[in-house]
């Protein structure tokens, strides 16, 4: 490879991202080679989105070159494809931090820049957040111009719908750049994705829009239709453009448009500023562009961690199997003997690990494209019938379907088994990713079963015990390896709402769920090597909670402390503080968990330390407290 | 009127839902005119959802002629609309207790009839939840029908598009039919709801598609415009009959049909029946059809109380003004001073008192229909931009917005005021109504600060404190009147997260929020007439808790109460065991609020009295704790 001093001669000459409007089409061009060199380069090091950002280089300079950031408003949807744009906006100097601990964010971030004008990291926001500015602009007098840039797989979500809906209605100038690679993360899917297929593969549409046109209005009988009756000219109009769909939401359609070439998307978004009202360009891109491994993967790319840059590979991977492979494995051999169960993804078959289930079960596997709450809300229609669903979440984005868990699934207490995955802090996605509240959204609602299990093995056993319950479940599990436990052959049922004892007697009894079992365990070796007995207890469950063990620790020990990878608030250190309360028994409780902030990005490891929740300082907070009570 | 034996020939008659396929169109027409007697009759008397369920009278007895139920499942999209249904599935007799205490519920539910396929009360789940079923009968091969009755004010929904969108690619066979009365509950708004009224008002489509075929096919050009792109000729096809949006998501678009013409409802139902893969059948009601007081306000007879069934008329209201109104009024007089005020519905501006607001300040006044997701992530696209919106929403479905209060406003922290209506118990709508889990779930979300107002007053200056506040605020209040207090002019700024003592140095403190204060103030005088002396204080903030004030209490006191109109778990009573526990303080603690169970319909009051929240059970279960503990 070139030296670096050499390698960026075009991108390094730039001193504002004014600049990038004084460049021809050909120097732009130079420049996006520059730009796709520089993210190989940074996320072969760093991990990040790179196919999504990798399909939106030309795009995002078209952008930069016709617009006035941060005057004008840009809005990324999920914002993993704004890497470019965050390298023209002041941040090529720190690029090489990405995702990094005290670096810059993998996502639009507003406290991170000016040009950032909404954060994000879920999908499907960007409608409404840039309908939002446009509102407030047309309210202030002002005259800036708001673009959002949303993937074909945001399109899936219900809130862009919301989004389009009211655009529609409200008739602010927003313009809307569809970014159609026909993938979300794994391929995409739902009728809308087959029917934005429909339109890419019919360039003749164009010619046939004149040729009917000319037909119409040819004839004397044409003349009539196209006259009489306007809602049909209108309707005509719109079928014979492509993105008709859109012109009825009340949008101008403009597109299909080649989304890697500059020049065309540069006249077209000039001829756009002169239109009023909302307006929805339709370009095609490809996830991956440019560079030769993620166009050949671009599902291994889109979120990739660091690899070869000259071959794409990656270190293969070592250590113990991930929870999510091992989840993975469970459900397939469930299935086979129970045919009541169905597995639902929300556009993650990869990611939650239910590829391999739809290739064993495909009749039995369904992906809903990025839309969470209909996941939930499906699953309790099947749950309904007697099928038992396993819906296979992230814990984050889990969030969205709130409302479905609790009004569709657990108020009818009907047997579904939501699998939470990426539980607890992710690391290098951060804040928007990180999945902390799951514990503490989910215990509030009625007839909810959460199983945390401490290791990759329980996860199994809690999965087979879940799928054999007649009401609501969730398992939370954490991103990443396992503890690289013994996997047993077969199931055994977990007793439900009961803990286990790792260890008793102790004057302090740690209580613990999921992940932060095994960090228990090693705390309680370093406080017992300071002379403080310990006792160790998985509890298991957040709910139900385990009352009868946590009051007999209680009066056994001076101390009870609790440890969740979890929101603090409303978590499970809550719980065993209200069942205390309730129960009459006073006794000092100290609560290990996420405090009541967002947590930034960085390695996994690094923030449970930053946070208190390493053996270590588990361990030095429990000493402190009784050097500092003197007990 | 007549005599009861008198006034339900036809009805009466039936001895089962089968029954009903035997009738001929005539005696269907007698029928809907002796149920729509009964509905009004009935309503006038328990109140209830009476202006959708008179829409749906021909609908429904044309889908029980046709259909097998409850083989055949049909599920209600919130259920409003339902009241004939439940006449005809044997809930004839007990139809006098609707929505009563112990009596049949207002919404379809699981528990109460095999017939209620699906529970429901919040808007759009029906397509997600007809969708499990349909798919749950092709995986068990069963040969059952499915049907979805949705509005078209629910179809504004998310969650209603995730739903078509996931249906029209999976093929199964479901029919969906779209009442379509033009509102919601207030009049209907959003690009589709325009999108429809089009379709209503072009008779003249069904004519063009005739003669436009004919066109096309009469030249050679057109033969060769429709032979030689199959596209195109399904583009043209979708263009000239109504409905094409849904054709283009997949589905057999037919309609619209009147929707009170039960003879081709029948006809187009059992050609339906003949179709394959995802059918959308579009028919138009008139909300209150067949009672003139609610045909000419359909608005006030969505929800109604008692009324005076010859005349329509309800009893005036009498005594203190509602928390809806003088939040209404409130935020009038504090937009006229400042400029960056907007104020955000979801198809409630007479639920939530934003209508006089959107009369007021047409410009800043904005109905979103029924998208709580949207109307949560546009106000914080609108908050970005200097503006402060006030998005009013029921606490119920404000839980639709989780995700986008938790990742769109509090992590950007957003100035963002949520006014949550209907919080607490609310009564007669019962289970999926209840608006108790709003502080539990707000609670964990950081910079969010969550007011309670104790009284209407209290609410004002709230309002006017949060909406100068620069980060994200919720204020929750109930349903229905407020206690009567005097209310003043301007406004006083709120100091927050610090409580009101409101009588101090009790062997007992009470600390109370929101509408339990007034109970804790009454508590406190039954208590001291037994010797037991009361601290009072009314928290007013569950977030930030005023844990100064409760360590004062915790010294001070032998007991603490804690006393909310909301769920236990993880709510303002967790609020204060969590605070204790941190603070290393230990004291008794008696916690009233709602258990962990869904709570079932009745008398506000009634429903407070059997869950002790009333001040006699609550001094009687004080005293009794001192009894027991012989302290």
């Amino acid at each position: 490879m070139m030296a670096e001093a050499k390698r960026y001669p075009l991108l390094d000459s730039l001193q504002s991202p004014a600049d990038i409007r004084q460049l021809t089409v050909t120097e732009l061009e130079k420049l996006a080679a520059e730009i796709r060199c520089l993210l190989v380069d940074t996320v072969s090091q760093t991990g990040g989105h790179l196919a999504p950002s990798l399909g939106t280089v030309e795009l995002t300079l078209a952008l930069y070159s016709v617009y006035h950031f941060p005057e004008d408003k840009l809005v990324w949807d999920v914002g993993h494809q704004a890497y470019t744009h965050k390298i023209l906006s002041g941040r090529r100097d720190s690029f090489h931090t990405l995702r990094q601990l005290g670096g810059i964010t993998g996502f639009p971030k507003r406290s991170e820049s000016e040009y950032d004008a909404f954060g994000v990291g879920h999908a499907s926001t960007a409608i409404s957040a840039a309908l939002g500015m446009a509102v407030a602009r047309d309210l202030q007098g002002r005259h800036n111009r708001v673009v959002a840039v949303l993937g074909d797989g945001a399109l899936t979500g219900g809130l862009a719908y919301e989004g389009l809906n009211n655009a529609g209605m409200l008739h602010s100038d927003i313009t809307v750049i569809l970014n159609d690679n026909g993938r979300s993360i794994d391929a995409n899917v739902g009728a809308l994705s087959e029917y934005l297929s429909a339109i890419r593969i019919a360039p003749q549409y164009a010619r046939a829009k004149q040729d009917v046109h000319e037909l119409l209005s040819g004839t004397h009988f044409g003349r009539r239709v196209l006259k009489t009756a306007a809602a049909i000219k209108d309707s005509v109009r719109a079928a014979l453009v492509p993105g008709d769909i859109f012109e009825e939401m009340g949008f101008h359609y403009v597109g299909p448009l080649d989304g890697h070439n500059i020049g065309q998307l540069q006249e077209v978004l000039r001829q756009v500023q002169q239109l009023h009202g909302p307006v929805l360009v339709h370009i095609h891109t490809q996830k991956g562009k440019g560079y030769a491994p993620a166009e050949a993967d671009p599902e291994r790319f889109h979120g990739v961690g660091r690899f070869d840059p000259v071959t794409g590979r990656s270190a293969p991977k070592t250590g113990p199997a991930s929870y999510t492979s091992v989840f993975s494995k469970a459900l397939i051999e469930l299935a086979r003997n129970d045919e009541r169960l169905v597995a639902i993804t929300a556009a993650m078959p990869s990611g939650t690990g239910l590829k391999a289930f739809g290739e064993a079960y495909p009749r039995r596997f369904f992906d809903v494209g990025i839309a969470e709450e209909h996941a939930v809300t499906v699953a309790a229609g099947l749950a309904t019938e007697g099928i038992h669903p396993v819906v296979a979440l992230y814990s984050t984005f889990a969030q969205r379907a709130y409302d479905e868990i609790l009004h569709d699934v657990c108020l009818q207490n009907l047997p579904v088994t939501l699998c939470l995955d990426r539980a607890g802090l992710v690391g290098e996605d951060g804040p928007t990713h990180h999945g902390v509240f799951d514990m503490a959204y989910l215990r509030m609602m009625p007839h909810m079963t959460i199983f945390v299990p401490k290791d990759e093995e329980e996860l199994r056993h809690m999965l087979a015990t879940a799928v054999k319950m007649d009401s609501p479940t969730a398992i939370r599990y954490p991103r990443g390896a396992g503890l690289g436990v013994t996997l047993t052959e077969g199931f055994q049922n977990i007793p439900v709402g009961k803990a286990e004892m790792l260890q008793t007697g102790g004057e302090v009894a740690l209580l613990a769920v999921g992940t932060m079992v095994d960090k228990a365990q090693q705390a309680a070796q370093m406080l017992q090597a300071k002379g403080r007995s310990c006792t160790v207890v998985n509890m298991r469950f957040v709910k139900p909670l385990d009352t009868e063990t946590l009051l007999a620790c209680a009066k056994e020990s001076k101390l009870l402390v609790t440890l969740e990878e979890g929101a603090l608030m409303g978590g499970f250190g809550s719980a065993v503080c209200e069942a205390l309360a309730d129960a009459g028994v006073q006794v000092p409780v100290l609560r290990f968990g996420i405090p009541d902030r967002f947590i930034e990005q960085g390695p996994r490891d690094e923030l449970l330390a930053r946070g208190g929740l390493q053996p270590g300082p588990i361990a030095q907070r429990i000493l402190k407290y009784f050097e500092e009570d003197n007990r």
